[in-house]
């Protein structure tokens, strides 16, 4: 996690932009031409370019969801990799959010998204999916953890458990209350509690110089009430936290999932990013292509900023704030005005 | 889950083969012209239609899983789709074993693999994945569900969600034991079981014919301590049982997932059949690549043979087979030599 940890010290910015393309977040200008699958997975990655150029100063990291890739079938995997590669390329630590999960042969096939593909006498094995750490689903207990784990290890790469997610039915399974040990101080555990303390304890191995490990845990940014219990319950393990935003989580419902130096958690944002060109009074269906892409990539910039500010502020009070403080904010001068100078379309 | 039911009872077999594919379970002929990975994926591809083509006739349904493709990368995901297509086209019910799981418009997305790409004007949606059921996982609770379950109601589709899998750390999440209802009847239940009541609840609306919903459940055949408490809880709800052969599951320890009449389960055979090939004394680095291809399709067809007549021996004893008993044999007469007597590779 110590990489993820830098480029946010870096940045100053504890937030990942969830690159989800979809036709309905595409300026229409990009769908003009699109006359089968291959175009449209085409204009999902010119999209996604548009808004990584853009941000890539200001931001330690991308999170492209594989689902609205898999949407359109291969074509759109493969554009998912494309993506994924491109986001590398910009310096980006990229959090391919997958949430897969199984055992056995077949935990140690999906943990190929870590490690490579398989190697054969004469083809090396090859990183395929260009993913610094993705997302899993704790279902299946350590055996769908552990050749993650291992990969992660081997090849400095992390990854996200699914812990407390966002959703109003993640009540269903993740509050379900256990019994405990009778007589135990902290019985009567629910199970995202008991599936904390299992994350925590797996990381443990792999603790790294920041004082976190390389197995994050998923906690919502929807549940403030618990933020605290599950900041307490995993000190060692670095939080993604989806659910701000567009699904109501706000800064100050985040602030206690961070760490007393204002660290140990990444808060998502995607279609207030990357879908912020729609609220933009400047956007007209008149616009060209180009200026369509212009506007989306500079709306995205303006919502980043925003964002880091919302987030940074929040962080600033209670003393949660210093390693953020610290930073020169000689990269992102363009945050005082709000939009950037420079064409953000290279 | 009708379709599903009826070709079952059509092919005498409630048994699916997993077509899971790594290098390790094919033969030396099929990768020594392997110079990359869209080579390898070619190889797997080629593997499976051999696999196919020799017990089409025999099985009801394949189950590929996905992440033995997504090792490969895009590649793999493409052949993935192809492998699906090409069951498809001989007449099988394909179970893309995926174990996805999210939320919202995210669960929408993964929803496209029963449901088909997202359409636009002039772009209608096309089905990308070829795949008449997937495997979903329930940590998100009906969120995460309610979007496969529309697609499945819409296209005839089903979907099969993890309850009690078979691997042992199974326990961690799975048999944690809840505080349940003080003074309810059945308080105290693990947290498979409380996940058995909610798949049978939400799958009450789409009951077909048969009496089972489309919303299956997952039930490893290493438990037999516990198949008849999950047959119980959930009457209407259709298991696929991984975990027989390779992971020790036996027919016995399986035969009480069945119902009554010897229907309300299928079980899940990957490596005891597509790697059947290894154990065959006629196996030799000598054969050419059709002999070779020829030897691991007969083997293929000896071991699905076994383990149907495995299978519907142990339906056989305490009255639990009528309905396949009641099956004319004449599309397997070949089962009664062991080997199929016509050339397998078409």
């Amino acid at each position: 996690m110590d990489r993820l940890i830098e480029a946010i010290r870096r940045t100053g910015n504890p937030s990942v932009v969830g690159l989800d393309p979809k036709p309905g977040l595409l300026p229409k200008q990009l769908l003009e031409t699109v006359a089968g699958l291959d175009d449209l997975a085409q204009a999902y990655l010119v999209f996604n370019q548009a808004i990584i150029d853009s941000v890539s100063d200001l931001i330690p990291a991308v999170k492209p969801q594989i689902a609205m890739y898999e949407a359109l079938g291969p074509a759109g995997v493969d554009v998912y990799a494309r993506t994924c590669a491109y986001a590398q390329s910009k310096g980006l630590y990229v959090l391919g959010d997958v949430k897969r999960g199984d055992i056995g042969s077949t935990a140690q096939a999906y943990a190929a998204h870590l490690s490579g593909s398989p190697a054969l006498p004469g083809l090396p094995s090859q990183d395929v999916w260009h993913e610094d750490a993705v997302t899993v689903n704790p279902y299946l207990g350590i055996d769908g953890i552990r050749p993650f784990l291992d990969a992660c290890i081997q090849d400095d790469k992390d990854i996200f458990v699914l812990c407390k997610t966002s959703n109003p039915s993640s009540s269903q399974l993740q509050d379900l209350r256990t019994a405990g040990q009778s007589g135990a101080e902290d019985s009567a555990k629910t199970v995202s509690q008991e599936v904390a303390g299992l994350l925590e304890e797996w990381g443990k191995e792999s603790q790294g110089n920041s004082g976190y490990s390389r197995l994050g845990a998923v906690i919502g940014a929807t549940h403030p009430q618990l933020a605290q219990d599950f900041r307490r319950r995993m000190p060692r393990t670095f939080f993604l936290v989806p659910g701000y935003g567009a699904q109501g989580g706000t800064a100050a419902d985040v602030a206690a999932l961070f760490d007393g130096q204002g660290r140990g958690a990444i808060v998502n944002s995607s279609r207030g990013i990357i879908g912020a060109w729609k609220a933009n009074p400047a956007y007209s269906e008149d616009l060209n292509r180009h200026q369509a892409l212009d506007l989306l990539a500079s709306s995205a910039r303006k919502a980043v900023i925003v964002m880091k500010e919302d987030l940074t502020s929040i962080l600033g009070r209670g003393g949660r704030k210093p390693d953020l403080v610290r930073q020169p904010a000689s990269q992102d001068a363009s945050s005082q005005s709000g939009y950037p100078t420079t064409d953000l379309i290279r």
